[in-house]
């Protein structure tokens, strides 16, 4: 699995069980084609006529990856492929792929609350392997948005609710970065204008919220819990799905709430960051309550993905990177998850020892820090 | 001319002709070194007193590999090179280069109206190739203001004029990056601010046009035409001439403008990118019309051109990548986009070869369909 | 020190002694550990409990690189290396570190005016170089700011001190960057505004001055006085402490300054630029009178520091790029400086030379260039 030879004490730290400290449920259910390739883009569409999206960097890894984990030889031809994840079923499939991705504990993103995903007990199960929940701040506010009925309600149930679920979790997540940008005004909104934002919401609850007083309001409510609770708070930054502006998903961006944030001490972790990932070790360099993981742009840029890992180590603190699948849909993004960060890790160490910049014992301490050390200090696991 | 040994297959597929998607003329008469000097660097400036804009990466790379094509020993002085240029002559010079690059096809951006550029016939001719037209937008905006005498006669003229020039060529070109800014509105502008807009425009028809009303009017008069005829919309976005800010070339910066033209299905190309390579590949990762080249890029990266490459590989679709050479003014410039292509290239299939990640069948494959196969299909050659 | 073999005259070339157009006093005092470790960060705050900030880049590299110029075996432990750091006294740790950076002339931005750093005149002392010094441009406003009495004295004085201070040193530097942001208003403010900013200003003299109104007044007389005397203007851009907003920071917001500049012949010198060196290396490339290094990221990227040289190199011409440690607080930081500029500047050397980029002559050639021909060149030294 690792691309280089290592010392035994680096190789260990490498091979050792990860903490993936954000992840969300994969389908339990049979997929068919157009619905798995669905699953391995961001796009939301499929692709153009006459192509695949087979044929991008996560498509190639699929079939020379995840094909030995379902008894195929490399490289099988895709048809290949989704026949014998068909002829093994999801259950098996998944069971496969999320054991083979060697990981101790899932932090499962429970905002998509979709039936056919595993939950997050389902996911340790499969992945032999804890569970813990990270609570989606805008799902919490979709159910509270549909409930109220005036605009005090609103806020009460909107703290209430977030304070209970918090109760039951290990950490927020925000996904401010979709739904307006992350160069939202840093500052707390007045509760004048959060109860004329509140009102103006109730008319129209099923929609998605797009308000920025009240996504700010939201992400405020949720460091006063974080904080009372002892929870980190996840950003989703950089790439992701055709619903955000790329630029404004630069985490750089949100500077000024950073620095707000900073005396109240609730850490701030920076998932994904592609292509911002240097911005985002800058940030976790300068600010001392600042994470940082690249958990998707590592699955994504597949046979890439080394390159994006030494570029983050640049610049990030030993303690300040965290290790996340990011897998969503299906099994076969989180073995790759951590299969390339494993990969892209052991490259990077590898090239600090050969040029004599590292000890064996310190690589070895920092793959461990990396893997689920940090994770463990920062989520208090 | 590969830096790496390969399996047959996919050297040839390398080594194979490739469809330049998009390119200029070059110069047919003899050059000074000034004027040379001139055409290697997007400055439009001597270099200052003392230096020579052959110290830079393409320069020396010039000294390189178009040494040895017009019969000198690699790394010859610049005063050496040029002498052996005016020695062979243009014609002779211009014969070897294009020849030297192996392109099966230029498509030739002809908005540049110098008669001392080879036009497109011209160009095929000189490099034993196929020749097709890309009709530059601007420049046709530019001849119907001139022309024009009231408001409504410039947005007839602009839609005949283009409809008659899209009927013989091969795809139409925006510069809306030089002339304001890849951040503008994506929203097709109201007939009233168009004809409000073209009444200003007609009292300075010799300026180039900068207002951007009149500049979206004429990008959603080419999505028009594109559609009707089934042709691609390229735009410059990244690296240019000191008429850009580099910042506003992003190619993020015109999401809503992608997102606006994709329900019509006219395919957006984005041409250079660099240094914004890496969101040029997540646009196409995304938007199933979206495609992407690295062309000028790898001309000036030249010896660190590799690495462009390689990251523009990390998450580009293998069906979205083209080539072009964009070469202009001198020759030098196309054998040198061919030569960077083919070794940038066949460094990174090297890489995932060694590493297991890409069958050589497949290596094969998608060196074919970046350096040809695409392009043969957006452009239905 | 090189990480690689290299033909004699480019060995030496690389080994030949630098001249280090940008750096600080480093402090002549003994240091605690806490002051230590907050002189190898530019976060300005103590690592999270239980963290170190030796568990950095910059940090491992301390124990890497210096512990064996203190006489100590390479990757010593913090505790170690602080211990014989007290051991030898602040003075000869400068005077072995200094040395060992291997620097002929040291240009010192003395805005810091901190007793205990060493001035210009001691940082050539103690590293058996020539010294001379930057003016930064906000520290003489300050000092202008608080004996000013009324609007007129205030700008007039300006002048003065500034074309009194220039008369003795070789460049000026600004950290509008810090101020306010790179994508200030390139204009020249009027002399109406800038005395109604002015006559606010001398309210409260004693705070730093972050008006963009005086800010853009400081830049242009400043511009004024290098015109006059043939001096340089350095910006700070990049990566720097928790005061700057990253993506204000860039260089390519600057970019109608420098249009602005252009015809008046001042050069402008881009310091440190990380992560947006790319985009540094275009402004470089295309502004006859933009010059560029990548100091501080050198030290800070470390055993990553290669790929960020290499990024530069992609398309700076060998004329535009200087060398700076950027040191700062702890010799430590200039031995760093000098020596990842040297191992990074090997590797990409040796590259070239492996791939028959460039000759041998070259390669030596464009190293003396970059280590201190072109500063000798631009400084006038």
């Amino acid at each position: 699995m690792l691309p280089v030879d290592l010392p035994d004490a680096v190789r260990a730290a490498l091979l050792a069980p990860l903490v993936d400290h954000h992840c969300h449920g994969v389908r339990r259910d049979e997929l068919s084609r157009a619905q798995f390739e669905l699953l391995i883009t961001e796009g939301g569409t499929p692709a153009p006529p006459g192509t695949t999206h087979f044929d991008t960097p996560v498509g190639a890894a699929i079939r020379r990856w995840c094909a030995p984990v379902l008894d195929l030889e490399p490289h099988a031809a895709p048809a290949v492929y989704l026949a014998r994840r068909a002829e093994l079923g999801a259950g098996e499939v998944n069971r496969r792929l999320l054991e083979a991705a060697g990981i101790v504990a899932f932090l499962v993103d429970t905002g998509l609350e979709d039936p056919d995903l595993l939950t997050a007990a389902e996911m340790g199960r499969h992945g032999g392997a804890a569970a813990d929940e990270v609570v989606r701040l805008e799902q919490i506010e979709q159910d509270v948005a549909e409930m109220a009925q005036i605009a005090v309600d609103y806020m009460d149930s909107l703290a209430e609710e977030l304070a209970a679920r918090a109760a039951r979790a290990v950490g927020l997540k925000s996904i401010i970065a979709y739904r307006f940008g992350l160069d939202f005004d840093p500052a707390r909104p007045s509760r004048g204008s959060v109860i004329a934002a509140a009102n103006r919401r109730l008319s129209y609850p099923k929609e998605r919220l797009s308000d920025p007083i009240l996504l700010r309001h939201l992400l405020w409510t949720a460091v006063d819990v974080a904080r009372e609770r002892g929870l980190p708070l996840q950003f989703h930054t950089g790439y992701g799905d055709t619903d955000l502006d790329l630029g404004r998903a630069d985490p750089a961006r949100m500077t000024g709430f950073i620095r707000a944030v900073q005396p109240i001490g609730v850490p701030v972790i920076l998932l994904h960051c592609y292509p911002f990932h240097r911005q985002a070790a800058y940030l976790a360099a300068v600010y001392p309550h600042v994470y940082v993981d690249i958990g998707l742009a590592l699955t994504y840029t597949a046979a890439g993905s080394a390159r994006v890992m030494a570029e983050l180590l640049e610049l990030v603190p030993f303690h300040k990177q965290l290790f996340s699948s990011d897998c969503y849909g299906v099994a076969e993004t989180c073995h790759l998850g951590a299969l390339f960060f494993r990969r892209s890790l052991a490259r990077a160490l590898r090239e600090r020892l050969d040029e004599g910049e590292w000890s064996v014992a310190d690589a070895a301490r920092i793959a461990h820090m990396i893997g689920s050390g940090n994770a463990r200090r920062v989520y208090r696991l």
